[in-house]
């Protein structure tokens, strides 16, 4: 059996590109002893993987150069010489970057019924909408009826923070790259007040869209969006640090925050995390957002990228703002 | 009665200067009905004063130019129209910056018997000494035997943190800013590791201080230390916020740490306080710190100016790195 499958051919300087990447042809062996073999439906593309591209110390390690890339992704089980694993059993794995695959079974988690599409598993309910679930509930310590503001609001965390901060009773702000996605945020996903962060200031937005300020700012993008958001903090305003997708790919380490001795007397708390941080909330988080999901309290965006030879190209449009909520290769 | 008392001449525009302002004298009236009359014994100088001279919105409204500045003192009682206060008494009020004042009780805190000096109740058992007492214990969470890192670690605040942090059991890093302190840091007040921050590279010293990373940084300076410390924290690592004397004086905002991103995936807190978000421990406080200070495990340091003709040279010093310990005005 072969399988398509994308490697790192040089690491990105700047704005990755698609010659950094190559599409190669590999064999997928038969499952041995305790191996199941797995077709891949769908993989996910994420703004973190961006870091994994270069080679310095990170929590996750580096990519090498010529291997084949690793990213979540969610399969069908064709073979199986595991007793936990049946044929047809629905699979999340971080195999990605590749049609198909024959492994041992650590990391690969069995899903069980699904109750919606199996991409739905790479975002709403899975390690985005995690990480928005998590960031905001627990790292931002949210409580009903507050004022939040998340950045990036029409990505995959970033539009489930605010349908979770809609859910308890909060008034939310967002900001997005382009108008359509703006129309989206108060439209379909019932956000209080949008912008388009690159039509006027920033601060100015904040002040118009929340005049009593901010309690809680969920950060996925950093630089400009963070300072704006520290200026407009109320007392005691919590900082989830999520994400920085505004330098991901700047050549030298952008300035922070110009404001942050702001912090000291309001009494702000700016925390970063990332959602393997909180695995043990990993059972509470698929059964509240399954019910949210199906009870279509919380409606999932994805945008889709049809087979993997366009999985660089998706890649990239993460960066470009070519992606409204989940961005995803379908196979 | 007269009183010497100093007003603000001038806003300073970058390092305050001693034409910012005036020595004046008053006069003291007798106490009317509820109204009591103190002499003050010391008067106390803080860095967040530079905060109070610029015309802006903070958590303490801003000083007014011609106006009696106001700050820490410590008093005794000379006449007394109140019935809760007694001739003789020590009372802790924010009535500095003038030898004597008759006033209402209103926020004029009657200090009961002193274990040690007057001035020290300016000092580790005052307001210094309880910022660094909930900052190192309630903001930075710490946990005995972990590693802590303080800049202004000469400072009033920073040396109570770090004999803190060592009656914790904890290993404790130093910085400051001439050799003097240094000795005194790693010599008297039993720190670690201390390091002039002037001479090499901070993270270097941090590296060499601290070979497994940094579980706590206490930043009392901002600037090129907490951005250091950010890349030598350990995982889930906390920075309690409590001051930046290093950009107080600056022209314009200086830039924040360019590695602020390393927090996502550290899962580090950085969380900005002052002292009055704890009033609720202030009993706590005291009773453990007389009780640390009587025994001998924490010593105070106290760099004193006599007089209050002295007390702008007393403020200005605190920038130029004229005190060791709590900067104080005898009277």
């Amino acid at each position: 059996m072969k399988s398509k499958a994308v490697t790192l051919a040089a690491r990105p300087v700047g704005m990755p590109k698609k010659s950094d990447f190559a599409i190669i042809e590999t064999d997928v062996g038969e499952p041995g002893d305790g191996e199941i073999q797995v077709q891949n439906l769908c993989m996910s593309v994420d703004p973190y993987m961006r870091g994994r591209m270069v080679d310095r110390k990170s929590y996750v390690p580096p990519f090498q150069i010529g291997e084949v890339l690793t990213g979540g992704c969610i399969g069908r089980v064709l073979k199986s010489n595991h007793p936990d694993f049946a044929e047809g059993d629905h699979v999340s794995s971080h195999h990605g970057w590749r049609e198909a695959y024959t492994s041992g079974v650590e990391g690969i988690e069995k899903l069980g019924a699904l109750v919606t599409d199996p991409s739905a598993y790479l975002g709403a309910i899975g390690m985005p909408g995690m990480t928005a679930y998590v960031g905001l509930l627990e790292v931002g310590a949210l409580k009903d009826g507050e004022t939040v503001f998340v950045s990036g609001a029409a990505g995959a965390v970033g539009s489930i923070v605010g349908q979770i901060a809609k859910l308890k009773g909060c008034r939310v702000l967002g900001s997005a790259g382009d108008q359509e996605k703006v129309d989206l945020l108060t439209g379909e996903l019932g956000f209080d007040y949008a912008f388009n962060y690159k039509d006027g200031n920033i601060l100015n937005h904040l002040r118009e869209g929340a005049p009593d300020g901010l309690d809680v700012y969920f950060d996925n993008v950093g630089g400009d969006h963070l300072q704006a958001a520290i200026t407009h903090m109320r007392p005691f305003g919590r900082i989830p640090l999520c994400g920085a997708i505004s330098v991901y790919n700047d050549f030298e380490p952008a300035p922070g925050p110009n404001n942050l001795t702001m912090a000291i007397g309001l009494g702000l708390t700016l925390r970063g995390f990332i959602v393997s941080h909180f695995n043990h909330l990993a059972g509470d988080f698929r059964r509240d957002m399954e019910q949210w999901v199906t009870s279509g309290q919380i409606k999932y965006k994805e945008t889709i990228y049809e087979g993997i030879d366009n999985a660089p190209d998706a890649f990239i449009g993460l960066f470009t703002g070519a992606n409204v909520g989940k961005m995803v290769v379908n196979f």
